[in-house]
């Protein structure tokens, strides 16, 4: 039973997404607004289906955090609304037409972008994903397929059946949202055997969830598993900035993939830098684990263990080390890192190409904070997700990675000869 | 023991592709020279490998087709020697940034083209596409690992060996080109489980390698399985420029994925235009397999059964269907096409703009041959492979296919608020 109907839901996805690629801007954006006026005047009905979740989630004693992001409210359904409103606002980047150029033989050749055609995302617990994933897949002439976490099971579906009516109220067929009922893992493992009908599958959560995607998919998977972010402090840094930098990249947002997780710092700078940098830091709250160096140089940081060195606290906890050359830290990173985003903090002009050239993450920066790594902040409009992978898509995501180029070719009568 | 080889080839060669990033185009160009000058200079040495390959060829009694693509004649490999001297001539992928723009707060944000790191080719009888892979792969940053088909083993292994002297004169690893030196499928699926050091695997060869390959690999895979591809010729088509493209595409090179299948022919111009374009392409030796419509205009056409509108021939071999309207021959091409090349003849602009939209294969033409469905006619230069699944690349892929944007970012101070 339950294998025929997964089946079918990716089937009619299929068959419903043809259609979209004809679609003009116009008519995206009306069903995007239409989805979110729906949210907004249908939010007691998603209350409903949320307080199903909200009593389960209680009984299972799940975390006030946990809850807490489980949660819709006003304020987070009126986001959901707005973040549709925006995703209307971005250029729509179907039919667009790239390197456009004529042969010797009169043919003219450019790249078309059209839709990848049916996107899965397999997410977590918060159901404002389920609006966003809609969204972005709309915009972008693609079709998608929902499964979100058994704890929000009762909101996504109540968001899904929202945004379904307003589809049909725009004359797009709601089969371009397809929503998998169930939540057992043999459903996400049935939905990625089904290549002929699925696309790309974006799976958005913690690094089990990801690995175990990656391990049972046939279909293409866009992912990164974590953010291993590094910032290095060459000899010739402006030590102001640095101090500014890392600590912003540390503390502004401890728990997201782009805070600084490792501070290399380049020893013939160590001694200067390192005691008010590390004094600032534990001001900030900051628990540093440190090299035999750093340790020689400021008083009373744990030492580092190995382990420490790949890993994503996600927290107020800093792994530093004191490198000898940038060699050492570029190779510490090719060691450790997880090719997210790594930034230098210099004011020398070679050594700054050098580590952008030579360090082949997702995200390079030169004086500048981690936490810029984000499609918003890139300019990419809503963030579709973050790739590590060098295929397809690297770093932040936006709607244009949901698309691809298709050659188009002009002639008026052209023969191969 | 087989096991750990393979593995040791695979890390060998990641560990070597992380220099290639640094490389200048010079130094490359210069390995590539000296590559193809070895070609030639030992030409002797590559002669002896390729007489063992060709004496099992005649004991297992392979036809005298697969036994000439086998041969490493003087001409194949002066041919060999030149394809390396124009992937020089080729521009270097590698470093350049593209889409720069400033962000409101001054962040300077593009994306450089970095190689993907080392991919794996696997192919089947030619040895010439040994030297073409690892010449294709050095231009992009690549490191490559080799497993070709077993009939070729020996041509293939002296072929390397030329290859890695020629890089280690260069002062490159050559380590860069990893050649698995058995030909049981086993060693492919052990190299397809290793994505800690494997980027993307390229298939290059018959439909069932490709099929294993897909079905076995957790590294993503480019690929094609078939080229079906479809001429559409519209009612208002000019019917002269039609008859030479439909030819053309038929009878240049009938054995190719970009040769045309299967001709639709629109229903008002079914009866003036097929009787000629049958007579021609019967005078040149093609069979025709037609729908019942077609049955009806021409005589001695024999029917086509349901399975030939799903057939790549790669012979004088046509299938004709005439359709009611050009959405029939978009729906026909939808179901039995592979995704590859379609084209439209016609001089209604409308019309031709409507099939370039809504026909989403990976090469649509307008008023020219399938056969131009090619890296080479479409200005990549040498072509990598051709891919029709929707992701990384879709169509004909250049050097440039085998290298991904990293973002990078310039800033002088900047910090996330």
């Amino acid at each position: 039973m339950t294998e025929s109907m997964i089946e079918t839901i990716a089937a009619r996805a299929r068959k419903a997404s043809r259609p979209l690629v004809s679609l003009s801007t116009v008519q995206k954006n009306r069903a995007l607004a239409a989805m979110a006026y729906h949210l907004r005047s249908r939010a007691e009905e998603l209350k409903v289906g949320n307080a199903k979740d909200l009593k389960q989630a209680r009984t299972n004693n799940l975390s006030p955090a946990m809850i807490d992001r489980l949660t819709l409210s006003d304020k987070v359904i009126e986001g959901m609304a707005r973040a549709l409103e925006e995703i209307a606002e971005l250029p729509d980047p179907v039919g667009k037409i790239e390197n456009m150029t004529r042969r010797p033989n009169g043919l003219t050749v450019g790249k078309m972008r059209i839709p990848l055609g049916v996107v899965a995302i397999i997410y977590e617990s918060r159901p404002n994903v389920t609006s966003d994933a809609a969204g972005l897949c709309l915009k972008s002439g693609n079709a998608v397929i929902l499964r979100g976490g058994s704890e929000a099971f009762n909101s996504n579906r109540a968001v899904v059946k929202v945004l379904k009516s307003a589809l049909e109220e725009s004359g797009i067929s709601p089969d371009v949202i397809g929503f998998i009922p169930v939540t057992d893992r043999e459903a996400i493992n049935e939905m990625l055997a089904l290549e002929q009908y699925i696309d790309l599958v974006i799976p958005r959560g913690g690094e089990g969830l990801i690995r175990t995607v990656v391990e049972n998919s046939r279909i293409p998977v866009l992912k990164h598993y974590k953010g291993v972010c590094h910032i290095f402090v060459d000899r010739e840094a402006d030590l102001d900035k640095a101090y500014k930098i890392c600590l912003n990249a540390k503390v502004q947002r401890p728990g997201v993939c782009n805070a600084m997780e490792t501070l290399l710092v380049d020893a013939p700078v160590a001694d200067t830098f390192l005691p008010e940098m590390i004094r600032l830091l534990r001001e900030n709250g900051v628990e540093i684990r440190g090299c035999e160096k750093t340790r020689g140089i400021v008083d009373h940081v744990a030492p580092a263990a190995e382990s420490d060195w790949s890993e994503e606290f996600l927290d107020l906890i800093l792994a530093v080390k004191v490198t000898d050359s940038m060699q050492e830290a570029i190779d510490h990173i090719e060691e450790y890192g997880s090719d997210h985003t790594e930034a230098i903090i210099t004011e020398n002009h070679s050594r700054a190409m050098e580590f952008l050239r030579d360090v082949d993450s997702s995200t390079v920066l030169i004086n500048a904070s981690t936490r810029f790594s984000d499609g918003g902040e890139f300019g990419l409009g809503a963030e579709v997700g973050i790739c590590t992978s060098r295929i397809h898509a690297y770093g932040p995501m936006g709607i244009e990675d949901l698309t691809i180029g298709k050659f188009v070719c002009f002639g008026d009568g052209q023969i191969r000869t």
